[in-house]
């Protein structure tokens, strides 16, 4: 089976344009600052599709574009005006920032509660202890947001996340802990991969790497969650699993494009709904 | 083969004693705070450890000992006078607190530099991000320190940590996969546990309940880490584990008590003195 990342999106948007409804009658309108510098096409192509998500569901983006060699001091200045700035509810910055830029520095100077994207203390935080508070990665509440949709209650089953990144791996991992999985994370240092992943009722990959995960991981039963997207040679978007190899194996996997991809920035939206009801409580 | 804390215990200790005579050439005296509401058993035996460890290294204690009905606020006063407060380095709040006081509120007033048994967002997200900054939770990291002084090495290899609790089981297993682990997180809603166990070459066990994983979770040429400590009826101390039927079948083993619990305090005074010395920088 297919696991429609579309499908998945369309039913997030449908339920965070009626709540942006219901804000706008309360005379709020809901606002995301997308906060970029310089011009990689990997920003670009995340920012038009933010844009596009906002204005579907009834959210004001405001771009900030600031040229390549801006520096921190004035980076720091723009974030604390946007926190500052009661009209913007969410703040996304596009990262990695360039080189001569603090990543440490502009998360910290960013209010947790404008944190749509999961990347301050305050919401890592909150992601580790399962408080609710803040918000967590995009992507990897995506994943979670993909088994809600197709109706897989993933408690007490055993998952295993390969890859442990702050943004998708160890987050994902989190999560899945909270609904009440049994979850392992595997990563570049893991010995017996597919002995791991054999025993993964759930396998959420997320290696970074174009088709690294392919059927010696794969078993009958499993859903499978491929959070990479990665060019091809021939021009085509893939994941990081072998979709091909798993798809006839496993009992469902998430399609590269229309996968866990196509939800992130559905999930952004509401979390940028989801602040503005707070901060306007 | 028995994993003796108090080894662990002694070797940190020295370390630690050598960083406080140290700060104390410097002028120097690195300072814990202790603040205790009411008088639990448990909590006087931890704070009676604690003082005994400061006396040992070199680290000067000082009880704050309120009564069972101090208010929130109150204790918000005390928690931010001792912030404020440049000859005190580390704060140690015995927890739970009574009822009506929000334990997230006093977390949060804490100043995450003096946060030496890691409960601040701060800290947190530290061990979640493995950054390094803020501490561990003392527990957890006492599982790593035990590892290390038997010349362990766990990168590559399989753990499972049973039990998810946010001052050992989770934090734990991020310390684990700080150094290259296989980390499994188990619970009460975890299925076929014991299989779950055969796999681990290291077993933390953290589930907070006496006796509670035996035989049947043991594997040949497992390290298994007991976290628990409790009063059996015949008055004596006992684990999670039921070290009798697991001790014969594993490769080692730690006893309570003598065990984790021996190295807990010895972790906290390290982190006072590393504290006192990042503050007088």
């Amino acid at each position: 089976m297919l696991l429609e990342g579309k499908r998945v999106a369309q039913a997030l948007d449908e339920a965070t344009a009626r709540q942006c409804g219901e804000l706008h009658e309360k005379g709020i309108k809901p606002c995301l600052a997308i906060l970029r510098i310089g011009e990689r096409a990997d920003d670009l192509s995340y920012e038009r599709g933010a844009l596009k998500r906002c204005q579907k569901v009834g959210i004001e983006p405001r771009v900030y574009a600031l040229p390549q060699d801006t520096g921190e001091k004035q980076l720091l200045e723009l974030v604390e005006s946007l926190n500052r700035d009661e009209t913007i509810h969410g703040v996304l910055m596009l990262r990695p920032f360039p080189a001569h830029i603090r990543d440490e520095a502009v998360r910290a100077a960013l209010d947790p509660a404008k944190d749509v994207d999961g990347i301050t203390d305050g919401s890592l935080a909150g992601v580790f202890a399962g408080t609710g508070r803040g918000f967590a990665p995009c992507t990897a509440e995506a994943c979670i947001r993909i088994l809600e949709h197709y109706h897989i209650d993933p408690a007490g089953r055993r998952a295993v996340v390969v890859g442990r990144s702050l943004v998708v791996g160890r987050p994902a991992a989190m999560l899945l802990l909270h609904k009440n999985v049994t979850v392992t994370l595997c990563h570049a240092k893991t010995q017996n991969l597919p002995q791991v992943c054999h025993q993964a009722e759930i396998l959420v990959v997320a290696v970074g790497k174009m088709g690294a995960v392919g059927a010696e991981c794969a078993a009958p039963g499993q859903i499978v969650l491929d959070v990479g997207i990665h060019m091809g040679e021939d021009g085509k978007l893939r994941g990081d699993t072998d979709f091909a190899a798993m798809e006839p194996v496993v009992e469902a996997i998430t399609p590269v494009p229309g996968g866990v991809g196509a939800v992130t920035t559905s999930v952004l939206a509401e979390h940028v709904a989801r602040a503005a009801a707070r901060q306007c409580q």
